[in-house]
């Protein structure tokens, strides 16, 4: 008897038949004698839909609309997953974000949770029923309906795992697990038993779409042990928890890229001390992601930046850098939608230096040329031409072996 | 400066044509002076449409995740609407049932409205902000997503109008106006300018479309001044309200017709005092709405009582008449959809006694059989055939002149 968070993405119910099956699935883990959570997206392509429909009415939607009017996608799938599990004889309930107590900030379209109360949910499992709650909402202290932004269902789930201490956290989707690359691109990509969170948290953060970041980070805080796996198969997929001991670390988990990323350069910013701040920070109050920064070598007093964004952030950081380039007397700023980013994953890095070099040569073999690079303890990453990224890929999956036997 | 409440209807707000339609004319409203609330229904069709997919997922939707799953139409309609207000350069706020302080009891799909906590909307218009209420829903008093039932959304916006105090409740629909009757039966049916709250709830109890019975029982209650007229014309309509000093009544206003009725006929009912507040009783125990009710003169110490109840009801009804039949000792019963019931609505017929004897005459002339009989002070309602509805409705709208002049 223990207690089981599920999480389902559109695509798992994307139409009546899909949610019949996954009331299925919930009906049979409630009747091995689990307690059950279920988290839930909106159907298939709903949220996208909406989001046409609001600037079908409005030149520019107010954000705090926008979430009331998103979140009206998720109430539509729990209420009618939550009817097919009571069709299954199994009693369920459902809640929205704001009845299952998921309190957020007040960022409209971009929330963060502050807190879980979680009483009715835990009254309704008392009370033997299936709780249903729907993803990606929550209510703000200033009692307004609120989203979490892309991957927030994911960041439900894994919130309620940790605040429920539910035994694990099943991440349902429409791929059987995380891969060593993305199968689109990379036809040999293998699906990856166990991962850590942090080699998850690396993956996620640099096109690995299968989890969002910030609930890989919520579960790490945790140690929530996720399960990432297919609601169409229901087989087994990847484990993302703590190693145990003993296991060996590969040296490398998977390829990664992400071709989202927008790269601005600044040119001739005064090389005086604060500058750097003064951009990062302006970026960082208008809540802008700044992923890789690189300064180059400083000549005559002035130095080039270059830093990349996502691609849904490049307006208003347009915006900004309008606005500091004249502040800080920079000779003005450019920016490069055509790059991607191409990224090698592995815990077992730490221990084997090599790692970047033999990837610079892989590159340079394919002609691949590297315009930025970045690392971490686990990770390497390169921004290359658009055009390369797949190339690169592969090129890299074969290098290291990736394949598998 | 006053305070005007404005209610659309589906049809209103069909599509973002009519959304943007709309939100000029919210927007006209308010910058001529009043404040300003509005109250939407879902789009359209979309609650037919959420209803037959609670119908694909399940055998048999549960009540209370029903009421969650429709409650996301209005959810789309406010935040659109409000979006498109925004757009026109008018601050507005959406609000949900619940986060209008709609309290309700905890009967799920008919909701009755407990309290109406209006803080926030209040706030929001003390701030200059166009309030844009959902209709047909609200919060049980168990926090749970509650609907309020068919004409829900005429309910929720004089309730509203009432507790702030309007000073007229607008109820926009695609129709000009109250009828003298169905114009898509009788081509000659002719706009009314003004109406008693009495005869509105006489036409709406009796068929009258335009307005739902309970919206019009709260404006009486609190004497909302009520306005019923063309999103589409925006001209004048029918105004419900006290009639001024000196005003003359009409003896009949208008004809209605409802052919959604149905007829349960108990046969040998045991002519014994209580047995028919039994049978009342135990239906009224299941929320069935008995209309008319009939007993003929008893034989042999034995009785046949017959009711009209809504088809919507009927389900419920056969169950509550399966068990009662048999405890009372009664022959059996039998239901008969095939009717139909035509009535004479005017505040004059209280001073004017020959009315009923005419109507029968009218019908009698038409070959029309006359199976059931109900009268009040201002109305007079037959049970017909259903096939000689119409042509009924059509001899009784000439015989008392009602295309006017």
């Amino acid at each position: 008897m223990g207690l089981i968070v599920q999480k389902y993405g559109g695509t798992s119910v994307a139409d009546p038949e899909r949610i019949r099956a996954v009331a299925e699935h919930v009906a049979r883990t409630r009747h091995a004698g689990d307690d059950v959570v279920v988290v839930v997206s909106a159907m298939g392509k709903t949220t996208d839909d909406l989001v046409r429909l609001a600037h079908d009415v409005a030149a520019r939607p107010s954000a705090r609309e926008l979430d009331m009017l998103l979140t009206s996608g998720e109430r539509i799938s729990i209420s009618l997953l939550c009817m097919a599990i009571i069709d299954q004889g199994c009693p369920a309930v459902s809640f929205t974000g704001s009845q299952a107590g998921i309190v957020t900030d007040t960022t409209h379209g971009k929330a963060r949770i502050v807190e879980v109360k979680a009483d009715r949910i835990r009254d309704s499992l008392a009370a033997g029923d299936v709780v249903v709650v729907a993803g990606f909402q929550g209510v703000s202290t200033a009692r307004d309906v609120t989203t979490l932004g892309r991957g927030g269902s994911d960041t439900t789930a894994v919130a309620l795992a940790a605040v429920l201490g539910a035994d694990a956290c099943e991440i349902y989707t429409d791929v059987s697990g995380v891969f060593t690359a993305d199968p689109r691109v990379e036809p040999n990509a293998r699906r990856v038993d166990h991962l850590s969170y942090e080699e998850m948290l690396e993956m996620a953060a640099t096109g690995g779409r299968v989890l969002a970041l910030r609930s890989v980070e919520f579960a790490r805080n945790d140690r929530v042990p996720l399960h990432v796996r297919s609601s169409f198969t229901w087989a087994a997929g990847t484990w993302i928890r703590d190693k145990e001991e003993g296991m060996e670390d590969a040296i490398v988990s998977g390829v990664t890229h992400d071709v989202s990323d927008v790269k601005i350069t600044v040119d001739r910013v005064p090389d005086r001390p604060g500058i750097a701040a003064r951009i990062f920070r302006a970026l960082a109050d208008e809540a802008v992601n700044v992923d890789m920064i690189e300064q180059n070598v400083s000549r005559d007093g002035h130095t080039d930046i270059s830093f990349t964004v996502p691609a849904d952030d490049l307006d208003r950081t347009v915006t900004v850098m309008g606005k500091v380039a004249a502040e800080i007397g920079a000779g003005g700023f450019t920016h490069d939608t055509q790059v991607g980013r191409v990224s090698l994953v592995g815990a077992g890095m730490k221990s084997n230096p090599g790692v970047a070099a033999e990837m610079f040569e892989v590159l340079a073999t394919e002609g691949v040329n590297i315009e930025m690079i970045s690392t971490s303890s686990i990770r390497i990453s390169c921004v290359v031409r658009e055009d390369d990224v797949e190339r690169a890929v592969q090129a890299l999956h074969a290098a290291f072996h990736l394949e598998g036997t």
